[in-house]
């Protein structure tokens, strides 16, 4: 019985002698001819269905007015319908003066964020951010379209890692004390992708507080998963417009939001939050932009979410769906992979994603080997910028989607391959 | 009788004469507190109600896939799925391949084009727009939202005259051969915002064919009005694509529409048409940008407008609505300037606007003072880069909007104010 033994402390013919019991398995996956998609963090159909009476809220013969009387048909309304304004400004716990509802993608309104900046600063900014070469703090591991955005506009990303209950904020407030070209910092502070973690109060109130020696210094807090919890006792998240408020950095914050995963990825409505002089300066620039977002699909949100209770019982139906998909994840892992020193996991209480740390050296021979088995992974390295894992450890495992079966034999493809890889390793080191 | 006399021939009593009994009669307006809104080419709700079928089109209970398979419902297909590619290449005369499918709002994909080019350049082109100073020819009377994206991007406008075919096209060719800087050129090429003209095969041929000295040159062609005829013989207008690409020029031309005033001005759809190596050198920056637009809202718009012939009957629908809006208008300017020589205008075939030219002086002085008696034009200068008309004599009008009772009187109003004004030019003239 090898199960549960630390591999680091077999000898040469106990790690062979396993390796090939292991690698018979393999073989018989490879003659499956298996495919499984893990690599993104999709909701699954099942999760689709419980919103598409979101399609028929909104009829031919239903009154589509605002309730400030604008015809949700015709031109205007630049930055949202109040009833949605008051939703999301509810949801994420800050005025409807500090919301603007933008169309379907939050990613979007991150990216036209930066580009703004880059091309005409940010409110209270000397200077465009483009003039000169800037930097943003990125911690890692992370979402690989933060970093795919920064790599678009040629902004050198600085990674600082991410410990458990945030950024390194020892790391962070150096930089930012010292370096005026440090512009910005990515977070997902709730449920990060991909390690699941939320960030404690006091990281909250150092990111407010701390000392940037550029004055023009911004959070992207892009708090995707902000009411996707997998449990009753849910995460707490620090307000982090009221924090920056409070220790004088009002402007300090750009928050980010969207359905996608609360209702339609495809068809849902996102948001940005920020401080009241934040707004105006960019409504100003949007106005130049567009004439509006699509505000039918903002009427549809509004009247099928409804309120935040409404919100609450609606994402514990997605929760009821997914976290079977999680929990076996986390099974198999631990039967599989627990206690052998080779394999190491956070267990989130939100979000999409678990995040899998192996030895070092091993993630992208672990993703190449599942794929030969027809297994698809989010890529090794993903979860850096440029795609570079330093330590070639972390894989971002996505289990919402494939089905409970699919889902089963995808993971024991994995620790397959984490385990085939792992007494490689050992086998190579011993030599 | 002073019906159709030329007010240049009227001596100084004449005029005063007559301006008394028009100025009684402007205050008898005055006096009514009028509150009639003509300054945008919004539809009206009759016309809205034409397309609110579409709301029911996609419902709870209806396959959402798209012919590709591809679920409208999740992420992903970042330029668009194959029946809306399908149904949009037929409307522009273009290929599948050579549409990416937006959001809501065409404009929004013209202030990204140009945004991406400011930070990235062109396909083709050696350095991003934004290095150095550029230029763009706008021909003149044109859309004020054109302007405004110059002038947020810093892009230097150059005023070229719009002919009754297009524009004056020897002062194009001699620019864009002699200036590398100039690195556009907008166009709204069929019934034209506001003169209501379409360019004529000569002029789409020069454009396609004309030497440029920036090898980068594009032109922006906002075909927003192209179905959008009032009469059974609409203008043609020579295929630019198919131009550009006889000329040896295929990547000169970006192309683009919506259904803004074919379905809904707040939810319609936008497209993007153009070669295919300029659309590969976009889509890649796009799919940093978004993981795509609202797929659902694409399958609801072509379930709704099916093909060409179904969509040449939803346009007569809206024709048989607003022509006598048009011709309302028409008919009082016949009746009330006519033969005075103190107003000119187009009767378009088509489009959202009739362009009134008063004579040279006197358009600032006309909007303000209908502004005064309640009815809000279109502001004097807004058809012209930074507001300033050279001659102060455009009127943009768009009657589409109000109720033929309200534009009625908003017109009569109009008519009285630029005759009122008109004699105080001849009196002033005369002292």
């Amino acid at each position: 019985m090898l199960n549960h033994k630390d591999y680091s402390k077999l000898d040469t013919n106990e790690l062979k002698e396993h390796y090939e019991v292991l690698n018979e398995k393999y073989d018989g996956y490879l003659s499956q001819n298996l495919s499984l998609d893990m690599s993104r963090g999709k909701p699954s159909a099942e999760q689709l269905e419980l919103s598409k009476e979101m399609l028929n809220i909104v009829s031919t013969h239903d009154d589509l007015h605002a309730e400030d009387g604008s015809d949700c048909l015709n031109y205007g309304v630049i930055d949202g319908i109040p009833e949605a304004k008051r939703f999301f400004s509810n949801m994420l716990g800050v005025s409807t003066k500090e919301i603007i509802i933008g169309g379907n993608s939050s990613l979007n309104m991150m990216f036209d964020a930066i580009s703004r900046a880059m091309l005409q600063g940010v409110y209270g900014g000397a200077a465009n951010w483009g003039k000169a070469p800037i930097k943003f703090i990125c911690p890692t591991p992370g979402y690989d379209r933060h970093f795919a955005i920064c790599e678009f506009f040629n902004i050198e990303m600085i990674l600082v890692d991410l410990t458990h209950e945030g950024p390194d904020m020892d790391t962070v407030e150096d930089l930012v004390r010292a370096d005026d070209s440090i512009k910005g910092i990515w977070c997902v502070p709730k449920y990060s992708n991909p390690e699941g973690i939320t960030y404690s109060d006091q990281i909250v109130d150092r990111l407010a507080s701390m000392d940037t020696k550029a004055k023009d210094f911004r959070i992207f807090w892009d708090d995707a998963y902000t009411v996707h919890h997998l449990t009753n006792t849910p995460d707490p998240l620090k307000n982090i417009l009221t924090a920056c408020k409070e220790a004088g950095h009002a402007d300090r914050v750009f928050m980010f939001s969207s359905t996608s995963k609360i209702t339609f990825p495809g068809a849902g409505v996102a948001v940005l939050a920020a401080s009241e002089d934040n707004l105006n300066f960019i409504r100003k620039q949007i106005s130049i932009q567009t004439i509006g977002p699509d505000k039918i699909n903002q009427l549809r949100h509004v009247r099928f979410l409804r309120d935040l209770d409404h919100l609450k019982l609606h994402m514990e139906k997605h929760a009821a769906i997914i976290k079977p998909k999680f929990d076996l994840v986390l099974n198999k892992f631990e039967s599989e992979l627990g206690g052998k020193n080779i394999a190491f996991w956070n267990k989130p209480n939100g979000g999409y994603f678990i995040s899998l740390n192996t030895l070092d050296g091993c993630a992208q021979a672990v993703v190449s080997m599942a794929a030969k088995a027809g297994v698809k992974l989010t890529n090794a390295g993903a979860t850096f910028p440029y795609g570079q894992d330093p330590r070639d450890r972390n894989i971002r495992i996505a289990p919402t989607y494939p089905s409970l079966t699919e889902l089963e034999t995808a993971i024991e493809v994995l620790c397959l391959c984490v385990q085939l890889v792992s007494i490689n390793k050992f086998l190579i080191q011993a030599v």
